[in-house]
């Protein structure tokens, strides 16, 4: 059809849609999880993830070096409108003492205040926020911060500086495999499917099905979260 | 006195107004110019500008590679409260269609609208503009961008993370040439000075001499900017 | 024992040795497994790994810069001396025009000769070559491409600066979840096992099961590398 | 002539000489310095030489990571096949125990075992030996340091690496400042000449004058790295 042999449709779930209408009309198609989200049902991992994680990474790391001095307070925002993956994935790499998600429901007082004092007890000074953009404004959560605590934390919004940049390793390589996954799908009639990975295989899974399946927040990491955070860099 | 043989004391104006006090009651100081602003006037180059500056062009370098598509506009805010150092560096680096100084009164419709103006008709798609901090606010630039062009910026603050970071090569080159300038000038009894670099020469300037000395922002770069800076990355 | 109530020994199979031997005197031990080369049988992942195919990447990526023009070859040797996981990872996220593994018998002709005359044929003007250091001397297969192809292949070796850097997002954030689960793994009585990463999940294997378990090279991958590493790039 | 109206030739002094050929008959040229070795006669900076420091800088942090424990000892061959300015800006950065460049015939007892013997008499455990690829072999440098010292030093060759990569700060704003007096230097008649900057300012020298420039090697800053080199960071 139009002389097009078939489609490679790299995004999200939108993407996905498109690709299902497409196919609908006769255009085989195969779909590739792409955003820096990696809140794509059907896999367990969408690429773009890991260069966004790097650079909010990259970015918190400057950040703490000017947080040295004593009782200093970092409220970081990061992507995720829907989704906390990243920001749960970066708060566990950088030690934060509390991190929002989308996905729970913000208590000020339960998730931030209470958590930077409990992290003071434990002999602390200074305090890292993480916020995905979805689970609250920045700006507030610093503000509660001043008025409960006292102490005036320093506001940072990552923005699209965490779309850009030379893709990672791990983003290269998986970009890669997935490629060669889907060009594989034509050759094999698997067409009309997405290339996921699952229990760190990669699969072809039909766009329908793809499109039906949600992926939760790993409630378990949130757990490790609360047990390291608190105690994270005492020695700083 | 106190046991103490000298001190270097590292920082800006406030920080070499304190050693003056200091070499008054009888301890001898040395001055060091370190800050991201490169605006001590005894100095052309002070520690921990380059580092910025390369730190500020790699965030706006992960911004541009989301502004690919057309008539895509993006506002950044980069430090200098008072003075436009940095933002001037950057901008030129950058090929910024505008860059907005602390030491130039802001008028939005000619410094920046005419500008996007100018360089939408050279054929220009998308557009940076680089802000020091105490020349305007981001926001409020943006929300006139957006009612006179009709096309809505992004902004970004890039605040502390400027700040931190692994140090560059010029940083440490020549913190470690004015840290060893410094020990010599105890050695040679030209205590209560400040070490600086004019025209590309270290030199020991007594501090009272130094306090005086004012550094204006070199225009010639600003008309240089001007000039570049509509026609910049075309084909992009 | 010595008042040790633990030890968390981080290292390869050598390190899980010792604590076995430490475990059998009765001082309960917990292996985390971390080393660049990956290669550790009973887990998928070990950290550090994907610091180290940062920095790799991150030097060919420079590499590259330099090759634009016709008819340029690089011979890149990366760690890895008895395993390829290294190399393979790197040579498929850089493209690479073949990559030598200790695993494989070396066949300079059919494995490094023939391939770049094929890239050749493919429109290709420059060849990447990546090679673990128990796969082959770099200077050897050089002089081999000389003598064959005619091109004067130019011969970098990463050495340890594979082995330092700041960690990347997914060593972090794997290191912390690593650890969490080896201190509860004491907290549980499931002492003396190694934390692994199996099929994207995390288990607690007992040391001397996990010291039996071999890990062999993912051959799938060496066959994506295959029929990408061609035709990769063509159009630079 | 050949509907060219002017050529701006960016490179060293061969593109220079290739340059004066073409003004003489009758093309008018302006050159613009680049050489990573900075070593042009007629300007005190070439574009390029930051950023090759940025990257050489930025691969022994790498290795010194690995260089912590005891006894350590690494020799790092750098560019500079006639000029040792990034050797020796890079030995300054890094805070090397010897730098070798080829302006100074090497005596490597004096140049560099007295040095390391200084430096662990001064409590140094770690020795970063830098060197200028035309100052000597790094292999025959590291064999002498075995035999004399008895700890057997890494090798790492930097090679093509430094001339890759993004450009730094520095090297993207002179090189836009160096491009503007270069079109400004056709535009006011100053043809056949190079841009260069000359105690921190810009300056179009007749070409044929520049090409009988020399520029000599820092002794004082190889003097300051005789001084603070071998105390370099004893706390490590």
């Amino acid at each position: 059809m139009l002389g097009i042999d078939g489609i490679v449709a790299i995004g999200g779930d939108g993407t996905f849609r498109g690709a299902l209408e497409l196919s609908r009309m006769g255009i085989p198609v195969v779909g590739v999880p792409a955003t820096i989200d990696n809140d794509i049902g059907c896999t367990n991992y969408s690429i773009g993830f890991d260069t966004a994680c790097n650079t909010a990474i990259d970015c918190i790391d400057k950040l703490r070096d000017t947080m040295q001095s004593h009782e200093r307070c970092s409220v970081i925002e990061v992507m995720g409108r829907d989704a906390g993956f990243l920001a749960l994935y970066v708060g566990i790499a950088v030690g934060a003492t509390a991190v929002l998600v989308p996905e729970k429901k913000l208590n000020i007082e339960e998730d931030v205040i209470e958590k930077i004092r409990d992290s003071r007890i434990a002999g602390n000074t200074h305090f890292m926020i993480v916020v995905a953009e979805g689970a609250g404004k920045a700006y507030d959560i610093a503000a509660a911060i001043r008025d409960e605590i006292g102490i005036d934390p320093r506001v940072t919004v990552l923005g699209h500086i965490q779309r850009g940049g030379s893709p990672s390793a791990r983003d290269r390589e998986t970009a890669t495999r997935m490629g060669y996954y889907a060009v594989k799908a034509f050759a094999e009639e698997k067409e009309n499917t997405v290339i996921c990975i699952q229990n760190g295989t990669i699969t072809a899974i039909p766009i329908e099905d793809a499109l039906k399946m949600k992926r939760s927040l790993q409630m378990d990491r949130y757990e490790i979260l609360e047990t390291v955070g608190i105690k994270a860099f005492p020695e700083d």
